[in-house]
């Protein structure tokens, strides 16, 4: 099974893609998704969706997983910030692809065992988990850290509905 | 010319299409895009997104208008509207439609003469510019007179560029 991990912003929307057979984890892309402040508001997200849409049509992932609400005191931060989330949500909905959601905290403890880890403690286990990958940057690292989480938490509500 | 005017929200999406002709406007077509609160929020996306390439594919407007903001003090309530507010500017968007953003108050003050115009006063007026309309409810008047507004200060701009 493969999943989509998507770590979204309007100025650079992290994606990554892992794989997972036999309950191994197993790093199959990543990248982000910079899109120029200069440009028009409706131009960076048509590149979001394209892009998006590129990496879907690539790697075919079943499941998609994103970070649930990062809310900031700025509305017009919350507000950016929301266009974006609602474009990258988009893309796999449009593909049919269910899209689950976790709070950055749920995703932070289930990885590194603290809510309130650092980026680069986020990007080490993922490293750790995911042998032979090296995270494109921050977003990237952030986006394979959902996906991993994802078919973490999935497998728990899986083994707690057998019980 | 066709313009489509744009007033974007999770719950319901306005929409309303005008045409200009010698400077006459005439209204051509509006409606609403209603999401069912119980769906999916990515179900909810991708309904807003079909239903609004529908709409272009339908009446093939060559311009684009939409509120420019309206920030709440709720973040919750903001990132919603958000994620309403990018999925809309997409879809103009990706049919290389260029989108203008006008604020709420300047499309009252505009429309109606005072930036605090209360909706009914809106409707009042989209009805006087476009003879014959019927708005089907509060959002897609308001995207009529954000279409329309949209052609007004258009010109407004024209002209002063050729003075």
């Amino acid at each position: 099974m493969r999943i989509l991990g998507l770590d979204p912003s309007l100025s650079s929307t992290g994606w990554g893609v892992i794989e997972v057979e036999n309950n191994r984890l197993k790093y199959v892309a990543d990248g982000f998704i910079k899109t120029d402040p200069k440009m028009a508001l409706p131009e960076r997200l048509a590149v979001i969706h394209r892009t998006l849409n590129e990496v879907i049509e690539t790697y075919h992932p079943q499941e998609a997983a994103i970070e649930q609400v990062f809310l900031n005191d700025n509305p017009t931060s919350t507000i950016k910030l929301g266009m974006a989330r609602g474009v990258v949500i988009l893309a796999p909905a449009l593909f049919g692809i269910p899209v689950c959601e976790y709070e950055p905290t749920k995703v932070k403890k289930a990885l590194v065992g603290v809510g309130r880890a650092e980026k680069s403690q986020v990007e080490t286990m993922v490293k750790v988990l995911l042998p032979g990958c090296k995270p494109k940057n921050n977003d990237s690292s952030d986006a394979l850290a959902m996906a991993i989480t994802h078919y973490n938490l999935r497998q728990a509500r899986w083994l707690n509905e057998k019980k």
